[in-house]
């Protein structure tokens, strides 16, 4: 089994999409990454959070349920869980926030329980860089990869916090509008050899329903997004991702650019069951045969004969 | 050899980029498909267009040379040739029109060799779709493939006319929004779907940076684009792209979804070369080997293993 850390947040959200609308359901990063990260073999993942009294034990035992190890969940007595509320627009691409409110998670303080010190794997799912670099400064012993995920808003308040994380981290991941503001680069290609040189060693640059690119010195990489009938709730896609992307590495044992282009496909198959219903509830029925044939079709998706002329 | 009829501007063009800008230089969509196409084997390719008297010597050298019949391409005495002017943003994605002069354009009137009436594949370059249609009745036999590029302008200002050329064509290749306008769908899936519909049995969705994919009733094939460092002038880009694809269908000679698949991505590689330099110059001096080299590095762009969990 490959001990994998997931931090990042339990949330509420409550969803709106042409398609419906949600009560308070289940969110958050560290959830998604946690409940795709445990569709994966012989790995065994913790989440460090926070929540409040509010979060019921109704979503505990959903995560326990999965082997997901929560002694790094922290329950604030009195406090309240984060919550986030959205609105999508027509093209499911763009959306407007309703409401944040960070509760408890503005005085997060992340705790890795002390059996999980000596974790291969660890997901920083994003929030605060400072906070972030506190979990890597926990690691008792040095993780095979630490795998970071940020973004904007981080870049404009927090850069020079975010800088001193990134020297400690192996793979980012980012969209492309992220890639360029952190880099200053419009070329993706140059925007990730930029990024090189801040300390990752793997660049992955997400690009939604364009697919994703994975950077590792002059070698480069593409996985598609499949293309989806209908999308009917984006929420959490690139969380489920980046959980597919560290299961898999945690999975395999082996953190090579062969492993991680093959995590990559799994990241964004596992996001593509995501979209097709409101937050978690298809990534918590999807089955193993399932994942396998989705598997196959992005194989067919890109697959080709090249028959070269001489 | 595969007969290959390309209908289509020759044009001259202005460009100006962030890199630098050009006098008039050779461009339109015959010539770029014209000459994507001439890099494949046993293709005869054969241009249909119009141009004025100021149309210089050595452009039409430069096509013989490379075996491309010009027996259908009119020169208009006292005609001035179609001329176009444009200036890319930084971002080289978006670009503003400065200059249209239709010219000898106005009163294009196609007339295929009649040596070319037998062609196996017609590849009918964006114009007024009437005139699409008038080349495509001008075939004594019916060919094996119609290609057919457009754009929203004819969308806009001729839709019915557009539809009833699509009646007669296998292969249309519009970008992403393009698809959307025409279908009245988001979904590229669906999109495709509702084109089938128009009469295509094919449909090639570009995006540009993002790749292009192929769509046939249920099976979707997704051709990435190569990252660049570098975008010197996107000019020519979709053109060289249709040009190659229809270049490799003529030298395969069939068209079954798998040579379309393949197609695809020669015109994807013959793309990523025409847009490192200013107008035609790339695709002129690009060799058999550096076309190959690239289309080991699509192969590699998309690799990966997968191994399925039981």
């Amino acid at each position: 089994m490959s001990k994998l850390v997931i931090v990042g947040t339990c949330a509420f959200d409550a969803i709106e999409t042409p398609f419906g609308k949600t009560e308070k359901i289940l969110g958050g990063a560290a959830t998604y990454i946690g409940m795709a990260a445990s569709k994966l073999n012989n790995v065994d993942p913790a989440i460090v959070s926070v929540v409040g009294e509010d979060f019921p034990d109704t979503y505990l035992s959903l995560l326990k349920d999965r082997d997901i190890n929560i002694d790094g969940l922290e329950i604030v007595s009195g406090g309240k869980t984060f919550f986030w509320s959205g609105k999508y627009h027509n093209d499911m691409n763009t959306r407007d926030t309703l409401v944040t409110e960070l509760n408890t998670l503005e005085n997060f303080n992340p705790k890795v329980p002390a059996s999980y010190t000596d974790a291969e794997i660890v997901m920083l799912g994003n929030l605060q860089p400072q906070v972030q670099l506190s979990v890597i400064e926990q690691m008792a012993k040095k993780p095979k990869l630490v795998i970071l995920d940020t973004m904007n808003f981080w870049m404009d308040i927090a850069l020079d916090e975010l800088k001193e994380t990134l020297k400690k981290v192996d793979v980012i991941t980012i969209n492309d509008e992220e890639a360029r503001q952190l880099s200053g680069e419009y070329s993706l290609v140059t925007a990730a050899k930029v990024i090189h040189e801040m300390g990752p060693k793997y660049v992955v640059i997400k690009k939604g329903e364009h697919g994703a690119l994975l950077f590792e010195g002059n070698n480069v990489f593409f996985a598609p997004a499949l293309p989806l009938a209908e999308v009917f709730d984006p929420t959490g896609a690139g969380d489920t991702f980046a959980g597919g992307f560290a299961g898999y590495i945690a999975q395999a044992g082996d953190t090579s650019f062969e492993t991680l282009k093959t995590a990559l496909i799994y990241g964004s198959c596992l996001a593509s069951f995501t979209v097709e219903k409101f937050g978690t509830e298809r990534l918590e029925s999807v089955t193993r045969e399932e994942i396998n044939k989705r598997l196959h079709q992005f194989k067919q998706l890109v697959q080709f004969d090249i028959h070269i002329n001489n």
